[in-house]
């Protein structure tokens, strides 16, 4: 395990608290646009009281066809889906819709830069795991392998996110250290 | 005026049908992974009736923060905003929200490809304003211009985009001309 580079954890916020925080610091300072999806809802019945707003009277979740976070960073296009978990040892891949996936593949196939970001809340510790490991871990499940993702194996194929203060979670630091491996493995292999 | 050079118009879908039919299309072939934001919703009341599923019973709609879409293409960040008027001479500014024109100079800014997708719904003409030029026709109107863009601005200013059938609305086109254009412009500025 790693030392802490921190005085204070995560205790009280929900990921997307920080994550909302983390892209309203880069937003501030021109890094980069993300923003979080509004959450898909099936509207059903709307009110129209005289002189006031309209109100929703009836309406229903829907299943999100696509990640949490999208956005633009130097001119190319950033998704990523952001997910919690209390386990220590590993991250269940059920957190994780098959829909959801399918997006990622789109995104991958179309050059964009997508990734999960987990959270390992009792650790303090987070995760960039680019889209081309995750598919691996996924197409491991889908062949009858394990159902999750266990911690060393973060360790070895993402790379880890150093929460600190401004920015909570600064992920474009790990986004640029994943573009310049994966640039220097591409150039390896004569691309 | 320009001839047609489609049989059947847009009578009965929206802009919206029509802008995601096309990237469905678009989604299909492989060519840009693009799609509509959820309609952003201040959620005040659920139900959680027994063994259902969660019923929203008070919510209100919010104002948009951003656009309406976005996505990659060719690992580029894609973002816009599209607005249908029944106008035949000018469109009229007020249909775009200054925060809408705030994100999209963020995005341009962050080098992402940033444009108005305007509807002449009485001509069947349609027509990608490049955010730069948007802008300029923003800044007349704020100080003291005039307050929409004439129909011979955007075929001066804008793309173009040729209604057909697959895709109905093929906008990608239009950003290709923009990208050719924008880079020999740049090339000849030494940029
Ligand atoms: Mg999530
Ligand atoms: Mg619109």
């Amino acid at each position: 395990p790693k030392k802490k580079d921190y005085t204070f954890g995560n205790r009280g916020k929900t990921l997307e608290d920080e994550l909302n925080e983390s892209n309203e610091y880069y937003l501030a300072h021109h890094l980069a646009v993300v923003h979080k999806k509004p959450i898909p809802i099936q509207i059903v019945q709307v009110d129209y009281p005289g002189r006031s707003r309209a109100v929703i009277r009836e309406a229903y979740y829907r299943t999100p066809s696509t990640t949490d976070y999208n956005g633009v960073y130097k001119g190319r296009y950033i998704d990523f889906e952001a997910k919690e978990t209390k386990n220590t040892t590993s991250f269940p891949l059920k957190n994780v819709h098959i829909h959801q996936v399918e997006h990622m593949k789109q995104v991958d196939e179309q050059q964009g830069i997508t990734f999960l970001l987990v959270s390992f809340q009792q650790l303090d510790r987070y995760f960039l795991l680019p889209f081309p490991q995750l598919y691996d871990f996924w197409s491991r499940m889908e062949s009858g392998g394990r159902k999750s993702i266990t911690l060393e194996e973060f360790e070895k194929n993402a790379v880890e996110i150093r929460a600190g203060f401004t920015p909570r979670i600064p992920y474009l630091d790990a986004v640029d250290s994943y573009l310049v491996n994966k640039e220097s493995e591409d150039g390896a292999r004569g691309e």
